[in-house]
């Protein structure tokens, strides 16, 4: 399908400061970039870099004290894979591929390490794995209350697991850190969503199963058709769109994203039907 | 550098565990491992990986219900590389390396996004980044009391740096997230420490300086020219030396690092004279 | 009803330290002190206090390098009161008495202000307030695992509710953060329970309903009608059975409470009659 | 000395509400409230409340849906005592009186359980308990930034002792952490303090020294000898300035404390006059 995204952001900058944005369409056989245009104003020279890990690929700026905006436009053809799940099995530990284990452990955002006993009474008893993130997702999207401001920088899946309130990032760190701690590896996802309300990036999660990464969003905000991926990372630490380091401030971010084409059909799960879609 | 290690492990299964054990010596043009040999008692299938971002290779089992042995034995050789880094510069995040930057951002116990203000206000003044970490490895071998089982696997830097008590695992993660917090990249490195009181793996981190990963030990247990190395990660999370996926229990460790030559002069840092140790 | 307590305890105290024992039975004209005996061997001056804010008996030994056993032993006759709280209503905070407001609000080990949202969703819609309170109990009994050991000093309800497991204190302070998050007042109880297993002192709470301290227990180990009250507090900061100050080892604890009389009918809440226990 | 307060505050009430207000001037034999007004409008009925434990003074309104605005105007004739101590000892847990003994428990924002080791290491090595709390004050002041904004309600001791930044509440919840983590009983206090900026009611602390409890500010925002006592308790859970119990916002604080004679002397603590103030 095809998409036009665009992303604008304002910075201040008090002093000479390096700003890293992940904010490129990821690039890969299943997701191509058509065009795209960087603006830089006032210019400053811009590296690119692509993660070794990940793939993702970000820029790095060197910035002066003063003001500049970025802005970043691309139509973005991308496919997903659908995958029927009816009849998936749970994969041991045994037989994973080693890629993934990244996946299984804690991490910043994500401490499965403490939702063990939490995961397995409530999610344990599910034999399908399918069904097992889909019921994690459920189960998130009906007792965390989507909340703009209620949580910060710190705030993690075990503080989201008692306090439940977030915003989409921290949904998403509560389904990974569940499935983790069910032994299912995950990861984060960033990209942009089509139409989302409010405009911004969007944030959801990848769940390693059979042998692909099947997206799930806890948030229900979106179609899970008619996202641009970005990047993908353990948690927010190492995926973050922006990544500051000295003494500069985001002013203004506009996001959007919308189809390039008609004829567009909206995809959610449910439980009827476990088809599951995979972003490459 | 010869060294002989020696690593028994002795495990009680209690139902088909999957144990993935990371003992081996690590494998590099700098640690030439002679001779090294696994054995497993029962006899049972083992899959020997090699990490895809690390190199550390670790082996996995599939177990049944019962007893198990493992013991593993190496002799190896190594070197490290010494540095004189007494004209050493601060690195600005814009020329650093892109592969280094997964271990400048926070992870599962080294909040280093908790620690900004502490460790500026501590070692910020510091303009060598090597007498920095060397005043944070200072500041925590005098401030955190080593104190066998006053942690568990939940804790993590935020809790250190607090309650100032842990074991070599604690001091490493404390190290790595003021590293961090203070913008020079960070990692844990596990291994075999020549004569360690009490016998035991090691644990120590590695500071990212100049274009070297260069050794620290806040607990200055062991001299620092006389290790091998295990492995390398972003904290415990992904490098620990064993990760069980069942229910099993370890019963006994025991591991032993002797010099297998003579003449081994022991080498510490020390503020009079800035040569870092690389290992590789 | 008639019941015989006892207590031992023994400590080695390294150098000259404070012990403060709240292990007493609580006098009040519905639990008759008929006897008790203090033995402190060797002797030390003991001095006899009682908490102005909860009544609470406790004694403060000074002790001098070596050891030290402390018996306590009892005929304790006490009452309850029964009610029935079929037709109970909520008593908004408006008409509540002032005297039980600091049981409102959270305390060390109960974190009701982050609970508030968990509190809602979980018992919100049930109205009835003994019903809730019931409900708040049969969650923790059926959600978290007792298992001794899995717990320390430091662990409070906001750990328990996501890491599930515990011993009867953690199931007291999580009882007490959820009540007060649903603005039903709440505090801790400590006692001696008959015939509990393992002997030791027990932990459960009370609410406020109506206008008495009715009492609750989501450990479910023990008949709620077989107790000798030792002390109330907000929780286990204000009311510990032993405090201790300075450099001492607790040994040895031996605890027993058995009936004194025949005829004991073991009590136990559950849904189909809402007839409360009130101690005093 | 005569000071002027006043406090008005604005609410909007969303469903029907209650609101507990501890803003009147504690009275005392030492503070005499010479005259005092509280305007509410529209009005409500109003009770008054002494709480047992503190003799703090409150108000309890109920509220219906609507904007109510408070108003509370008084002159307070206040005197504090002066103690001179230099030649202060420790009181050993063993002399001190009970009464105090709720004041040496962690309470939920002052984790002293916690803070035992970091506090000794510290500040265990000054002898003189007037000294030591100085000292503390002292270290919290250089070391944590005054930022408005950087906490929540939610906010601890335990944080604050990491992260650096915080209010005056914040530093308060500090210093009685860190009193208490020695063993001195330390509590909450809430007062006007004589033109303080930006303008808001404050928060401090007090040690219990000697037999009285003397006032200290690690904020060292304003002179320690123009405060009007409001309220003192364990910590922000239990003297609130404002508690809400349902559904209402504070949309407006007005807060001033003015001197209403003249020749008044600011009075600040310094390690050259051991000289403490003790309101009462």
């Amino acid at each position: 399908m095809k998409l036009e995204i665009f992303a604008a952001l304002k910075y201040i900058v008090y002093s000479p400061s390096t700003l890293i944005l992940n904010i490129h369409a990821f690039r890969s056989q299943k997701q191509i970039v058509l065009e795209e245009a960087l603006v830089i104003e006032p210019y400053v020279k811009v590296e690119e870099l692509v993660s070794q890990h990940h793939g993702n690929r970000f820029i790095r700026l060197e910035l002066l004290e003063g003001q500049i905006s970025i802005s970043y436009k691309a139509t973005v053809d991308n496919a997903y894979k659908e995958t029927d799940h009816t009849n998936l099995k749970e994969v041991p530990v045994g037989q994973l591929d080693s890629s993934v284990f990244p996946y299984l452990y804690p991490s910043r955002y994500c401490q499965s390490d403490k939702l063990f006993r939490f995961a397995r009474n409530k999610f344990g008893y599910i034999e399908n794995p399918f069904l097992k993130v889909l019921a994690i997702t459920n189960w998130i999207h009906s007792h965390v209350e989507y909340l703009s401001g209620s949580t910060n920088a710190h705030t993690s899946a075990y503080d989201t697991v008692t306090e439940l309130s977030g915003v989409c990032r921290d949904f998403a760190h509560l389904g990974i850190a569940l499935c983790r701690a069910l032994t299912i590896p995950a990861r984060y996802f960033t990209g942009y969503a089509y139409k989302l309300k409010p405009q911004d990036f969007h944030a959801c999660f990848e769940a390693y199963l059979g042998d692909e990464w099947v997206l799930f969003d806890a948030t229900k905000l979106i179609p899970l058709n008619a996202l641009v991926k970005i990047a993908t990372g353990r948690d927010a630490a190492d995926s973050a769109v922006a990544s500051l380091f000295g003494n500069l401030l985001c002013q203004d971010i506009q996001v959007s994203c919308n189809a390039a084409e008609n004829n567009f059909e909206p995809y959610y799960y449910d439980a009827s039907r476990l088809t599951g879609l995979a972003y490459q």
